[in-house]
């Protein structure tokens, strides 16, 4: 997807809503376990009645692992339906991969052309690259970790690394990296307070942040902290709006919180 | 796999060889195009003809992931047939996963329970809670990223964080893990004069170290600098084995490059 289309479509909706699909055949409506596929008839469910209020998709990979076979299926199937029916979605592949160059081409066409996500959460540590084959794609994205909303972040990320703190040093560095254009950022909402330092680091590069929800992140804290001049946001959501109910109003339940989160946003976009 | 038998292999064929499974589609020989799964029909070939000399196979996932349901279904194959008929050889996943805990136990789950690897290579950039779910697998294996075997290891993994290295802060930290006893780190061969180094930080531990043959390291600098009482070492050579020859041949090619490079090994194993 072209970026200007994705600030198009955040301007519009007054919302960078992202959704994130984690899900797990075990905390679906037991009632859709008949299904053929239960979990894509979960995905399919909660996309159609959330889209008018997100503008990306965030699967995270781990979920559709763990069921094998069946899970990489329901994954596909997933993609395969926002691409056809919802195609100006972003949609994020939560994959955190990252290996040598070699491997990292093979996990660049798995996600970016055999599953055609405009974008995929990479790994940092390996260094450039490791990132460089991911960043050869046109309107595809890479968005690096750089400072996660776990509570292990504090191990090494934030440690003091030649006067700076490593997230820090992960940020400086890839901004200058060969296509950086097509770099974008997590950076976790349980510590929003970072935001504003790291706006000043990467003026012009987006932002995912997740945490916002069930990690307890503040949605205010992150936009007023955040926001560049293009929003440069996707705020994530996972859990908090696709297990918001586990009845047959499912999908309902989705769609209410997932207008109230945007409520609250579009107080923050012009 | 309980290590002591890891240990007993290793002693008994005097090879710490582990072969690299990266398996891909276009340089596999062309006659097994024909075949309903030539991946598999590889790497099986690959694995009858190399595991008197092995005592680890490690398929690299992006290889697989790059092929959709169809790679899946390969490395389903393929992980399968070696706990079948070779349950005394170590597996590694060699997937390079990490996310939040919640997430990260999906990951264990993918690895250890449907694909059933002994082990699994995972990036420490997130820190303990993203390591944690993996470790509390009796028998299983996390072998942590520490110096890898490429250039961009230079980028973040040795600068230096409060007196000494980035990786040699995530080697100490990581060793005073709960359950670390089910740690092993990735210590790559390009860099073998850090590995005299690196086994005074751990002394204990296994390491898997890839980058000997095609990325360039030395089998004898890894040998002598990187050995411990046990051994501790699994050395992996992916490329320079599997891809020898790429004729009706092929499985004898690698076969022969196996036994080569294990009669180097065995002049250092006791």
């Amino acid at each position: 997807m072209n970026i200007n289309r994705l600030i198009s479509e955040i301007k519009k909706k007054k919302s960078c809503l992202c959704i994130g699909l984690d899900s797990d055949e075990s905390k679906i409506p037991t009632h859709l376990l008949s299904e053929e596929d239960p979990v894509f008839s979960f995905n399919k469910a909660i996309i159609d009645s959330t889209y008018e209020y997100c503008v990306a998709y965030k699967p995270n990979t781990a979920f559709y692992e763990a069921r094998g076979l069946q899970g990489w299926k329901s994954l596909e199937r997933t993609i395969d339906y926002l691409n056809t029916k919802y195609p100006n979605h972003f949609t994020i592949a939560d994959a955190k991969r990252g290996d040598i160059g070699n491997t990292s081409h093979q996990y660049a066409k798995a996600f970016f052309e055999q599953l055609n996500f405009d974008s995929v959460t990479v790994a940092p540590y390996m260094g450039n690259d490791s990132v460089e084959p991911f960043l050869e794609y046109e309107n595809k994205f890479v968005i690096l970790l750089a400072l996660t909303s776990n509570k292990g972040a504090f191990d090494f990320q934030t440690l003091n690394c030649s006067n700076e703190k490593l997230y820090e040093r992960v940020l400086r560095t890839a901004v200058n990296w060969k296509n950086n254009q097509r770099l974008m950022f997590v950076t976790g909402a349980t510590k929003a307070e970072y935001l504003k330092h790291i706006r000043t680091l990467i003026p012009n590069h987006f932002l995912l942040v997740p945490g916002v929800g069930a990690q307890g992140g503040s949605l205010s804290e992150v936009m007023t902290n955040g926001m560049n001049t293009n929003v440069g946001l996707l705020i994530n959501s996972s859990r908090e709006i696709i297990y918001a109910n586990s009845t047959h109003a499912f999908s309902e339940a989705a769609r209410e919180k997932a207008a109230n989160v945007v409520r609250e946003m579009a107080q923050f976009i012009q």
